[in-house]
């Protein structure tokens, strides 16, 4: 029986090993009836020659005659005739109730090709030209920074991923995803899912003091969005930005692609020295803070320097861009209200994100706006990516209003404070002569400080080599006077692992002391 | 038992109406053991001071006194005096088997507040004072068209739902959510997820006669990302642009945020005017075509002037960005080659886009890029928005690699070309006289030309009255001297309502014929 061969089977039976063949997608062949050659040599040179071309690849699947037949609007015996021949002439292989396949003898790639290796490749084969690209993306400095290199010990950024309830998540998942309403498909509000917009409202009222209605909320990928979608809106070329100092460098890129002129200021153990950016640009458009718990440093923000920064914002007209990235987790006290709750004057954009409460794949954050500005950052997000994903918002919405959210947080937060504890004291037993333990109150990572003579990138690179994944102070800071030391996350870390962590980090930071060249100054 | 009033029960035993009941979040309560005030007095003036400040909102739940008694570091004797004391004056309200709540009777917002009106009401409470924003902001022109203000017949990218394989869709979705690697939970790849881009490339070098490897393929979250993301890596301010004329307003829009100097090129039923182009501005930085079907008006971008556009970018240093927006859907012949299998000098950047495949709300696109540009494309992803989110590109991967990806195409193409058939038939009953039909051949869309004398704008304005989403030609144009037209969608329209919604465009269109003020010129 010859269609036997040609017949698909459903997933469920290939054997296995075979789910990633692929799919049966029809290949782009020009059959043309009015041309002299026959048609099963049409179909056979356009499947010969799409193998010769490596537009098809060994192993790949092969729709079936009868649907390529239906596609191609010719009867299936000029097909039959050609899938022989293909067959004969060893181009296609067929198996027994799987269907036909191109050849896997066919010569193949090898392994895949590295991008750099690629570009190399790419650039000796074309002809040589003109390649402009824009002068902002230059200005990015390369992110190959080896302690981003891998996951494990002193990550940062890791949540707890073994506390997630991913039975109730999965679940939701299923109910979303099989009915959902015409609505939840098409194309949806560039501000985001009302019904989401509504649950964020009261929980940021409620748990973060954020002054808000769900018409000012706006739901993005994370606060990296959220950063980039402010800056599109509220800064131009030259725009000069207060940044803390030291401080984010995803912000950093941020204001740097939007050309903005970046202001370092200083912060201290109360957050931003207020006073020392009205010194150095009191004109400026706008500042980035981190209230609750400065990144990387660990302050909070006092209730002078709020006042202080919204009464500047206020007469200056400059806009505040408040990061509360981690301000759930807080040990010592219940979670400091955030600044946009004091500002009467609708100066504070606010960001959050579920990245680190939730874990980062899901990619949703949000924006509370100043009401005037929400058409203005509608349009910028339509012309931007238009409109967030649906379904997770649809399916967040209950996970915060059927209360697994709360609970979420109550248990990670309960499990981080036991991480921080764990991490603080094995730092003061192995390092304690040696470190400063700062920003340790709040937050999934904490800072230990070195003291002159240590030279923290150094000691960052010799760490990820040990699968340690520390990240040097110093890259923190946009001007060169940079103080050293280690920013540990140990929100992914488990706790009986940390203490073998820190000692085996002890070593690294002892062994750069005494070897690793001169001292900073 | 006063404990018992105060318990949470999970969610599947709410009463009916009360599924929207929050969340047992925690509120921000300062307490303070040192303070002579007693505990129970804090406990209770910090809810009502949160209920009086509108925070806490009527009907919204509270958490356990069990719970907040852990979270407070008290015991529960002063918070379950604080609970009577509110019980007893009316802030909270107990219902038997749910839980405690903020009261319903306390007075709450009546409806939700329209955003402009916050707007308003926002400038009116605030100090006055500077409120500066973007230049780049304010070059957009507003979105709120009357044409894209409801669902149903014609209206644009909407694709037909009911086909959609929901059952399948929800247990991978299921499959994946249930049992995540901790790498698809992580931070990832700013390109997007590996086994993805494998699927992707076969697809596409299958399908669509793309040239490609995985590592030159990166996610993002539609076609507007990838044009918003090339225009990022590819343009800086002022630099000349050429734009289809009519063209695609989701890429006027990125591209005039970019700063560019967009040139308008005029496009004839062979696609693009290449000679035309290099007329107006031979030094153009790219180049914005849709090769497969010209968007609005349905051309193909013809051999010829493929390989005039080719030899031009690589003469001129020029890219070419390539959205091949909906070419899946081809009904008179097999679909047509990419215009980036052709090119020989890496100069295409290829967007494509699952929004009109399966659609909209699950925001998943695509770049291909030249192998010298991925790490430039990567660096800038990064600072945008990091990555995209992983479980939609797992999902895909096995709805692809399993065959329903081509199954699903093939159901949909056959119901498009029959929805086309039935909407060419019925403009040329009812319609012959009056518009001429343009760019059937392929896609989700056609346009309906009318001749001088009509105005787009009015009809489509007055249409949207009438429930018919036509979006008026003339709106596709940068440039003054625009052709008169109706772009109707077909993907989401029901062949059996096509008739009927013909008959009524048809009286809104020879009305605007004989009323609505004079011709055009």
């Amino acid at each position: 029986m010859p269609d036997d061969r040609f017949r698909r089977f459903p997933h469920d039976h290939y054997p296995p090993g075979m789910k990633r063949a692929p799919s049966g997608i029809l290949p782009i062949i020009a059959v043309d009836r009015r041309s002299p050659v026959p048609l099963y040599r049409q179909v056979y040179e356009g499947y010969r020659e799409a193998i010769v071309d490596r537009r098809l690849r060994a192993g790949q699947r092969l729709p079936s005659t009868r649907s390529l037949a239906s596609e191609l609007g010719i009867s299936r015996i000029p097909i039959l005739g050609a899938f022989e021949q293909l067959l004969a002439e060893g181009y296609f292989e067929s198996r027994v109730g799987a269907g036909t396949f191109v050849a896997h003898s066919l010569p193949d790639e090898g392994p895949p090709p590295d991008a750099r290796e690629m570009a190399r490749g790419a650039a000796a084969q074309v002809r040589p030209g003109k390649r402009v690209v824009s002068r902002a993306s230059e200005l990015l400095s390369p992110t190959a920074a080896p302690w981003l290199g891998g996951h494990g010990a002193f990550r940062l950024s890791a949540p707890a991923l073994d506390p997630f309830p991913f039975q109730v998540w999965s679940s939701l998942m299923a109910r979303h995803s099989r009915n959902p309403t015409r609505s939840q498909l098409a194309y949806g509000d560039p501000m985001g899912y009302r019904p989401f917009r509504e649950a964020l409202a009261e929980y940021l009222r409620t748990s973060r003091a954020v002054r808000c209605e769900p018409e000012q909320i706006m739901v993005v990928s994370g606060s990296q969005q959220a950063l980039e979608l402010s800056a599109r809106v509220l800064l131009d070329p030259r725009s000069p930005v207060w940044m803390e100092e030291p401080g984010y460098a995803g912000a950093r890129d941020v204001l740097t692609m939007a050309g903005a002129r970046l202001v370092p200021v200083p912060v201290d153990e109360e957050g931003l020295d207020v006073s020392a950016g009205i010194a150095r640009c009191a004109n400026a458009r706008a500042a980035y803070v981190t209230p609750s718990h400065q990144y990387p440093l660990g302050g909070t923000l006092s209730a002078t320097r709020r006042l202080q920064l919204l009464d500047w914002a206020q007469r200056s007209g400059a806009w505040i861009l408040e990061d509360d990235y981690d301000s759930e987790y807080r040990y010592e006290s219940l979670p400091i209200s955030a600044l946009q709750g004091l500002d009467r004057d609708a100066r504070v954009i606010y960001i959050g994100t579920f990245s680190k409460v939730l874990f980062p794949a899901l990619r949703v954050g949000y924006l509370v706006l100043p009401a005037d500005l929400v058409p203005r950052f509608a349009r910028v997000r339509d012309a931007m990516d238009i409109f967030p994903p649906t379904l997770f918002q649809a399916v967040l919405t209950d996970f915060i209003t059927e209360g697994h959210f709360a609970r979420h947080l109550r248990k990670t937060r309960q499990l981080y404070r036991e991480r921080r504890t764990v991490l603080v004291d094995a730092l003061t037993r192995e390092l304690g002569g040696t470190v400063e333990v700062l920003g340790a109150r709040a937050g999934m990572h904490l800072v230990a400080a070195l003291p002159k003579g240590f030279q923290d990138r150094a000691i960052s690179e010799r760490a990820a080599k040990e699968g340690l994944w520390a990240m040097p102070l110093s890259a923190c800071y946009l001007a060169g006077d940079s103080r050293q030391g280690l920013v540990l996350g140990y929100g992914g870390t488990d706790a009986r692992r940390i203490p073998d962590a820190v000692r085996r980090l002890r070593k690294v930071i002892l062994a750069g002391r005494a070897g690793s060249g001169a001292p900073r100054r």
